[in-house]
């Protein structure tokens, strides 16, 4: 394909042809070297866009709810004049292979508005990735005209920290427990968080709901402050009722503004690609140096020297670098 | 010096010869690579210890009334019969370099004890280092039979977090605030944390001391869990009325009971070697490879391209992990 062909296929894709945005994320997703590097010569051409579309991840861990409230805030947002994109990453879904289905049957309402375009990433590709795919589909998306991006992911730890590197608000949803936990939330998670969701609050007086909201505000003060001092907001939805929906697309806007105003979201992005490059090169970097076989089984010898404890851990690193950089040098 | 002279000055530290101890960690401190090599030498030749002390690390910022709480425990547990040594690290007074009087001044009840070791480190060694002294005066001190070795050391970040990797249980100390924050504590440190003390909690019924403790409370649930599921504990102390001093002790043993319930105590002071081995191999290893210049100016130049958004992270980690093995090649 060449570069006229390319710039037609993007133009399609600007001029809102769905089918045009589905097939180019699937050369994203292709397992084919070609495919790749055409799809990297697509990205390379795309037009800077006027305005930046709103990136939001939404996750939480199985059961939460997570299509359930991504379909009423989608309808919500669709019925104000926004423009959605969906993005779900479902590594479960990968396993039975429906998923491409299954996400329209799970967001019916959602599936059959004309300003939505909803894609699932069945192949799998995400988990135990670095996110490419997802970091690609989300620039596709945007040249396409979509005002707003909207990435699920199931929560399995490393896909809610992964999401939270690639949009530019982070959604977390939890589920009022008994006590004061937030039922499924990973401890250490919330970190990451910009807005906290307390779901499934169906029952207006529910003194669980109540609990959960008083706890998470005040635990949320004592979390790590967002990288630009974004706030964190704490609130109940319930997508069965509908209520809550408004608080929470007030909370995710009021981040934003904090963004846009203080010009940061340029930032925040460039950012986010210049610590995926820096934290991939470093793992990249260790896992040669260090995953060599003689290597391996020097340093197992080492740490089985300082759980006998008659050595200090300097000592050890530094007869470790000799050798490493001899190893290397053979 | 030979062997036979360093086993009789390890025959004097064990015999609680407090200035053959205090000496030994001079050795440590020194700046000479030969009395380095001398003091590694000891460390080897220790004699095992029949039954382990306890090893408690306690930090917080300036002004939280560290030493106040340090002298009260203190004298609090050598009346119960504890012998017990105070390792102090005070980087701000390793600038004056007045840190020996200062520290016994500020600790004056527990200096007269008999059954007390206090011992600042003035050389301001520990700031910016691994923690090597630290981790060797603690062994010296549990070779001269101290029950209990508490680390003391201002709350700057680094030193907060390094001081949890050499103890067996951490205490972080803050001061009651307005609203739900606990003055002074920074946000993302609790997480090491096993004891958050509210302290100069000096008004039995301060709704301020009230509050602070509910939302710790609740806070500690949504962070991440201890290493091996020891529980955290939160309590109320005043040094200067000597309220919750019996409490910081439970909470404190508690926590010891349940490591040593569970057979954990060796398995955690290992897996401390190990991780700073790690940590620091890896750190020293991406410094040899990332800080050369030649590198260092290939990086900003990628980021540059990266902040720019034309090309993927993975893209440009696969070009610079080609430049740097060529680098070093040459």
């Amino acid at each position: 394909m060449n570069a006229q062909d390319l710039d037609e296929w993007i133009g399609n894709i600007a001029s809102g042809d769905r089918q045009a945005l589905s097939k180019a994320i699937t050369l994203m997703e292709s397992s084919r070297v070609s495919d790749r590097d055409l799809a990297a010569q697509m990205i390379r051409r795309l037009p800077p866009r006027s305005h930046p579309a709103l990136r939001i991840g939404l996750t939480g861990p199985p059961g939460v709810g997570k299509s359930t409230l991504v379909e009423a805030l989608g309808v919500y947002l669709t019925d104000r004049g926004e423009r959605l994109a969906v993005l779900t990453v479902d590594p479960s879904s990968a396993l039975s292979g429906g998923s491409i289905l299954g996400d329209k049957t799970r967001m019916p309402e959602l599936a059959r508005r004309e300003n939505a375009f909803i894609r699932p990433s069945p192949t799998g590709a995400y988990l135990g990735g670095t996110g490419r795919q997802t970091r690609e589909a989300i620039l596709l998306c945007e040249a396409a005209g979509y005002d707003i991006v909207l990435v699920e992911t199931a929560g399995t730890g490393q896909n809610e920290y992964l999401v939270s590197t690639m949009t530019d608000i982070t959604v977390l949803l939890g589920l009022p427990g008994a006590g004061d936990d937030l039922q499924g939330i990973k401890r250490g998670i919330m970190e990451w968080a910009d807005v906290i969701v307390v779901h499934k609050a169906d029952e207006p007086n529910d003194p669980r709901v109540r609990e959960a909201l008083r706890d998470l505000g005040a635990a949320a003060h004592f979390l790590e402050a967002r990288p630009h001092g974004q706030p964190r907001r704490v609130v109940a939805v319930s997508a069965l009722r509908g209520t809550g929906l408004e608080e929470l697309w007030k909370a995710i806007c009021a981040i934003r503004e904090v963004l846009v105003e203080k010009n940061l979201l340029g930032a925040l992005r460039a950012e986010q690609l210049v610590r995926a490059y820096r934290e991939r090169l470093k793992a990249d970097l260790l896992e040669r140096l260090l995953g060599r076989r003689e290597v391996a089984s020097y340093l197992a010898d080492r740490e089985k020297e300082l759980r006998e404890g008659k050595i200090s851990p300097e000592e050890s690193v530094e007869n470790t670098l000799a050798f490493i950089f001899a190893a290397n040098s053979k």
